[in-house]
């Protein structure tokens, strides 16, 4: 009986993706860009001071909560800097990829041109919609945070950071970009090294920042499609250089 | 004795825009763009709730205190829509640009591609920088407003209304730019008709939006520049003609 109620579940959870992925196409049908539907996540590490009962993720029935690593004793190891858990895990740079996939689930996308399209906009604070992308040789991450920086004022962050260093990460500037209505919103900057603190990013505001209407003017039906392009910045790496 | 203590600030003024519109230059110097100097004016509309002694305006001095229209009586009368004054006058839409100009001392300027140098950003809230534009054969009146919609977290909100009516308005594309220390961000919507109301507009959060650590990062020395351009756009003249 409880395998058959799980068959349906997973059926239902397939029809609700292939819906969500059919509404991606439609939105960017002329773009004919790669269509990524990315399910929030309730991040652990407020777990204590906000319920987490409202978002049920499988990866927080995987994962043991436990404390984030403040600094990197060893300056070769980087810590996990997924932000959805206070993971005790690290290792160094090149192995950091692997961890995402294999430990936190991350999806991890190919192509310079991507659709992410996060889904159940209207969950409560805080929550994480993360994937990582892969192009120019490089992997990147992008974090959709959900979060209330004033207390009952519920703001979404958007950024991407290198998955490599912040010598690197000056070589490549990333644009994330809403399209929704006759309006359109881009954000445009030089990526931010994964050995940054996310949080740190998101506090200071250097980032795409949305106040809760217009995300909704940018929603469709709960969902906010984020154009995602990445580039080479000449201008930046011979910055680096000097 | 105060014809010359006058005169002095006068000289004094015209030094400080002198360099304002030095340092707007050295920002957009490479666009070659049309550098409008635009200073704060503190809105008479809160005066009653806000604090008004930090900021001393000409216009204040010359306008009496007076209560809004909320309506208009007759179809084909248009109230004053100038958002920082509560002003009595009404009048057909095309003296509207006359008003303003001579009432409120608005300053109109030509070109399709415009540099808004909005200074004094450290001001408190509620706080307005207005500017007309003339451009593609009509008026546009562009406003960036410093408000606190949630008390203590002032942000500043900036939009684009044409003058005139809103089937005119649907003809129209504008953007604004912020472009700064390797980051970016531009807003592309179709002007609103003055006909509708700016408070709306802005509490709506149909506009551009900055929280304060986003402002102070495209800030330069307490100015923000702000790249403004405005185009036809066919495909919503043909959406508004079906």
């Amino acid at each position: 009986m409880l395998f058959f109620t799980q068959c349906f579940g997973a059926v239902l959870d397939l029809i609700h993706l292939r819906f969500q992925h059919y509404k991606a196409k439609r939105v960017f049908s002329a773009a004919g860009q790669l269509v990524c539907v990315v399910n929030p996540t309730h991040s652990l590490k407020y777990a204590t001071t906000h319920c987490a009962a409202a978002q049920a993720s499988t990866e927080q029935d995987i994962l043991p909560p436990c404390h984030h690593h403040e600094a990197v004793h060893d300056p070769q190891l980087v810590p996990c800097t997924c932000p959805l858990f206070s993971c005790p895990w690290e290792g160094h740079l090149e192995v950091v990829v692997s961890h995402l996939r294999q430990t936190h689930r991350i999806n991890i996308l190919q192509g310079a041109e991507i659709v992410f399209l996060a889904t159940d906009m209207h969950l409560p604070a805080p929550t994480d919609w993360i994937i990582m992308h892969s192009c120019l040789g490089h992997q990147f991450l992008l974090v959709l945070r959900k979060q209330e920086k004033y207390e009952g004022h519920p703001q979404f962050f958007a950024t991407m950071m290198l998955i490599g260093t912040p010598t690197q990460a000056n070589n490549f500037t990333y644009r994330l970009e809403l399209n929704r209505n006759q309006r359109r919103l881009k954000w445009e900057a030089t990526p931010r090294s994964i050995l940054e603190c996310v949080d740190s990013v998101i506090s200071d505001g250097d980032c795409l920042v949305l106040n809760t209407s217009l995300a909704q003017l940018f929603s469709d039906n709960g969902s906010l499609a984020i154009g995602i392009a990445i580039t080479t910045s000449k201008a930046h790496s011979s910055e680096a250089e000097m």
